[in-house]
């Protein structure tokens, strides 16, 4: 069967890469598209990239013109999307790209992001593992839910880097290290001053630096989930670096007593080895966004420094693809009951 | 009086940042300009943009040609200055931007590099804090020296991130990360197929993961000098990222037991107050590459990450300015006893 | 059904967009790939982009190799693929990537490439008008062909954007003007200094200035192919930007005497009303690279300049996608009889 | 003697790069900077990378702030100059980098800004050919000028590329082209959605094009006064590129009947063989915009496409530096008698 799908707040990136994505899905069907300051006016003149949907007009993000769809996927900014999911009768599956109903506990929304918490929704990065007497992945959490929180880029980013080997107790979860290359289109399409071409071209700008960035939270809750026996502590840092899109994200952890280097590949090894979308490369090998850009894929380069006592995973993935709208496409095809790879590709455009 | 100076290695990345520096100091006067492959040739034509040096044509690398100026900079590649300057017997001052003197170890050289340990010689970041019963600064290292290793761009910009905390006993020397977005121009012009520009726009690369970076020993090096009580251990990763120049290197280090946030930044302030071209910047604010292009500066922003237990220092630097030719002929200056801040600037180029 | 295919010369960039391209084609199976250098190792390790294709291992490019195919597309440099298909004996279709096979005239072949001038094979922009009696396109030249010489990015580019003014009459076919922003990856993966990273980065480089770019004669031939009444002549001048994908072409051309704004709109309109690849944008709007970015599209912006008597028409195509390997794919669909767009997706990647 | 100098306009780019050059020059002493929603603020925080200049604090930008400094220079929003410049009544010399007071022709003012047509001030791009009996240069039309119009980027640009030929009657003014590739510093520091780095990083944007950039007049005024004997028409199209600095224009002209090629070279040679800032590069010879990048020089290359008709000039300039904040200096030192040069360098900064 196919699937009716309208996209709220189709005009900004993570929109955007929702409706490229959309677009190649042979079981979903892009019905409406809503925006904001651009509804009334064309698709097209807000995303020139997407020609296939050049026949597409941005209506207003109402519930009235959103209830009625199979599913609604949301692409608002945070906090925007509660009030008005609430208000849906007839939408089967919703999936938020924000971040409001992602985290579990109140208290860390209240210290990340104040104001209201939202009742938190299904949320799964499929492939982290799941601490449980059965074992298995975060996955399990979305079957057949109606209603999900497609999780944030830079947490998937680095729970995906660091939970084979706290799942398997050859790192530590305490004092665990993230600085991260990023792409300005994870800041999203408002005009700010600090996101300029001219501010970002030719240099490298860190922001948020000690602690404070708004995606911590769901980190260590997804550490915590992993199974982690202590509770997960990280230092992360983001750096903007000049390219669109992209994370590369250098997660260190302390090396547990005992471990060794085979026991360190081994844990990434077992837990990505049938995973479609979740590569470890080659020892010696590790990956560049390049590889990972466009693509529903978060690669895995691993290291074990024993100078340093430390192992260092490399992971690289589309913010906007994997990190943001293929994830939350992943999600729907695993809640629906779809193949979980339907209309997701694993090619990177590069160069 | 003026010095007449010579740059062996004119051609490359490193040599053309010091012909451009030289060319604006008062007291230096460029007469000679070496090459390989481009010797006989106009300088004009492998540096293009030094309209000053139009005038100059590139000579072999011989002792025959450098002998009898005053001071001779070298710009080769690794290995090559140590026979080299082995020969000359008139020459006042020789700067080596090369890391064949740096290493003092030996054990260190054969595990990173190979092959014959040349004798160190004079070696200092100039602002870099030296354990001592009278405490002091690296410079003193290079006061009145004929023989200088100028220090390494990566070395530099760790090892005054974090000299100042290791110093005051406010972070721990053990179990240091750094995370560094670097342009590729330190790598150098010799054309290799991953350097290219279509592999490195677009996209974030990292090289030498997992320990394997041959700087490593020089950080470690620069940090048991600025007293270090256990010896120093840090995980190291670069990451080459879409600009041409420019080092933003990430560190951090488990806060010290007992030390304060305020402990912390009087550290670093303490340490840099009167230093001309290593700023700590106010607190919340961190530093952008952009910030100290073409400049012999080093910026630096800081945090203590109480959640994470650790210390972040966010320093951005100019690798071929003050991590490479304008480290050497600041190294210059202090040996020959001019104003260290002769002929260097302390604004980038932005944006 | 489907075509077993082989690519030769798979690890270089243009066979890199061609095994995209062609693992997402329901029609094609790709069997086989060729490299130089790199025959013997994995495929990923020189298109770690190609996680669909991580079980080929590359071969050496010969013709036992790649006899036996249904399709051969050759992504050689230029000169390689002559002699090679020469030696086929099984093969159905051969598309070559390369120049060899694309010009008509020995005198143009002799004037900017030397050597042995080779047979032409069938050649075709498909979307590109033909005078003659029947009118048409030169898709037509492809319809059951099993010899053809893909088109180059850049006649492409600059042909699509000025034929139908020369074919309506609109426009003059002397002394037209192109300038192009184009990304280095047309220059191919092998190493040369002056497509360092840092050689390319934040600055704009010029090259093939005054009328040398081999491509000149493909266009004129192109464009004598649509119509011209007089020899087509062109000042055509390349310049690197630091993207590493994408041509935007600016060509302008002169208004012929009495045609109005209105007629230049409609004979762009006509050309291109039907075709799924080519789109005219409408009024005072233009194209971005980033919107053909990966797609089989060519985007074009239409302007008239009444003060300057000229037609500015601004186009915008991927170099690797519809420049080359999508040409390529989109001239098999053509040959073999398939419908033409199969494969082939018209949304770009942005940001 | 040291002349007072004020900066108003001190937080954009256009006023960072003035600040920047300012600071190192030996005849002027900044004493004053002014900014409108940054007033009150260290100046450091919105120009990071002027350490030089960190003891600064933004006034607020009025006559009173203003009045009292030998030198006052503009780099305000185009249409802010004009109203406070008329209630000075203490400044020696007063140099606007906007456009308010460039044009002579109030229509050329009121067909492409619109508005209030305000006094022409004295206009000049120093090494620019003007027509007269005597021969000369613009340069000397700043000779001892109180108010002085610096030229805008592109203009000088373009200007100083074709006015050679057609001073030289060896190109026709009539039917020029000219396509720029630039850097987004010079659309200013306002925010806006078109300039964000997610939207111009990896690709090429036109913008402006058929006829409509507000450069355009001066360009025509500035060929025309240089002696074309036919009314100048340009074809001008600009074209975002992802650097943040620097103009490449690639201009073509018709050849004049009967010129030859070395006519042509001999016109460009003669033109600037003793000029400091202007350098036309040798046969076979191309600038790229990083050879002038923070320099004070336009670079030229010149080749005649016998071919296609047309000579080709391709001009690098730094928009920011020689494109403005340089020009005002310039133009300041000889509207002061200082020599021309002070204060300004020729060396670029690159890679």
């Amino acid at each position: 069967m196919t699937y009716s799908v309208a996209v709220a707040g189709g005009s900004g990136y993570a929109g955007g890469e929702l409706l490229r994505l959309l677009a190649a899905h042979p079981e979903f069907e892009i019905r409406t598209v809503t925006g904001h300051s651009s509804a009334g006016r064309p698709l097209i003149e807000s995303q020139p990239h997407l020609r296939s949907l050049a026949h597409l007009t941005l209506d207003e993000t109402t519930p009235e013109v959103l209830d009625g769809h199979d599913l609604v996927f949301f692409a608002l900014p945070h906090g925007a999307s509660g009030a008005l999911t609430a208000q849906l009768t007839d939408v089967r599956l919703a999936v938020d790209c924000g971040a409001d109903h992602r985290l579990a506990r109140a208290d860390d929304w209240a210290a990340f992001y104040g104001g209201e918490h939202h009742e938190p929704w299904s949320y799964g990065v499929p492939e982290l593992l799941v601490a449980s007497a059965a074992g298995g992945k975060q996955r399990a959490n979305l079957v057949g839910s109606t209603r999900i929180a497609a999780p944030g880029c830079n947490a998937s980013t680095v729970a995906l880097s660091l939970a084979p080997g706290i799942a398997a107790g050859v790192i530590e979860a305490r004092d665990l290290v993230s600085v991260l290359a990023v792409g300005p289109s994870g800041a999203g399409k408002a005009a700010k001053t600090h996101l300029l071409g001219a501010e970002l071209m030719g240099t490298a700008n860190p922001y948020a630096v000690g602690g404070t960035h708004r995606h911590i939270p769901e980190i260590r809750q997804a550490l915590r989930g992993a199974g982690a026996v202590e509770e997960p502590s990280i230092s992360f840092t983001p750096v903007l670096v000049p390219m669109s899109r992209g994370i590369l994200a250098t997660s260190t952890a302390r090396l547990a007593p005992g471990a060794t280097a085979a026991d360190v590949r081994a844990a990434w090894e077992r837990a990505y080895a049938d995973e479609p979308f979740v590569h470890l490369l080659p020892e010696g090998r590790f990956p560049r966004t390049a590889d990972a850009l466009g693509a529903n894929t978060c690669l895995l380069g691993l290291a074990v420094d024993e100078a340093a006592g430390r192992v260092v995973v490399v992971a690289a993935l589309d913010n906007l693809a994997k990190g943001t709208a293929g994830a939350a496409i992943q999600s729907a095809n695993i809640a629906l009951g779809l193949p979980e790879t339907t209309g997701l590709s694993v090619n990177g455009v590069a160069p």
